[in-house]
């Protein structure tokens, strides 16, 4: 099973991709970031990253897209634009016919340390470990969209993919 | 000049075409909304909104697109997925190659009534009396996208348009 995660961005949008196959450790495929032109208009950052992604999902053919939920505690201007790129991200993994899956921050935190308020670096070590890679991925942005991805796996070993779903988007 | 008003939303989103020519009032081309499926998952709906935009566009063919710029004040989960649509608004005008423009509520309000506090009900009043329509535009998500698109042909002739123009995205 190959899961691509992505933690979206309208500067800077990770990847990550990994495949699991029964018990054993999932593996890293291939990790990275897709990047946006600093001084382009809005609009034309957001074309950039959906042909960007859409290359992504043609060279890595993933079977399942695991995302962040999005919470605006930090930065809501921010906030805006990664819910904008979150948009295009989805709309890529619709038109290429691949399931989409979202787990809030906890959820991930959870998956991978045990508890909900690991910091960066736990979570980055977790994800050294749990891919047996010899060192950290870089930069973050690829770190969390492998978190993202390590997650999806995980729940459904768990058989708990159903209940994380999006099984109703009305809103 | 043909502007096309938006005003993005994940289950309804306006839209509204006017023609502005030298000094006359503009006049209302067309308008209404398109909608997606409310069960749908968000992936599946971002596409709808994606496919649907593109048909407006292509029936439309504006020369200028204008949205209104969000603020997260009232609602910040619907504000996710509004901000989620409009990504797909901005997304579809850059493939068209149709530049976009965006402005404040509070600009919009002043625009079209001459003070940035004006109710609902004012707005669509104005909307009316601005393209000579008999009644006032419906649903409200249409009068919206009618609104915005008055307010940028009312600062283009004012020469302001530049001014309101994208002109750096950096976030």
């Amino acid at each position: 099973m190959k899961i691509l995660g992505i933690d979206p961005g309208i500067g800077i949008c990770g990847f990550g991709l990994i495949e699991t196959s029964g018990r054993s450790n999932a593996r890293a495929l291939d990790f990275g970031v897709v990047t946006t032109t600093v001084d382009a208009p809005l609009p034309s950052r957001l074309k950039e990253l959906y042909d960007s992604l859409y290359e992504v999902f043609e060279q890595t053919k993933p079977e399942k897209v695991a995302v962040e939920k999005l919470f605006f505690s930090k930065n809501i201007t921010t906030g805006i634009a990664v819910a904008e790129a979150r948009g295009i991200v989805l709309l890529v993994a619709e038109q290429r016919g691949v399931p989409v899956y979202e787990y809030t921050p906890n959820e991930i935190k959870k998956s991978l340390t045990g508890y909900g308020s690991a910091t960066k670096t736990q979570m980055e070590e977790m994800v050294k470990v749990h891919l047996g890679l010899e060192k950290k991925p870089r930069p973050d942005d690829a770190a969390d969209a492998l978190a993202v991805a390590i997650t999806c796996s995980f729940l459904h070993q768990l058989g708990q993919g159903n209940d994380y779903r999006f099984s109703n988007s009305r809103r």
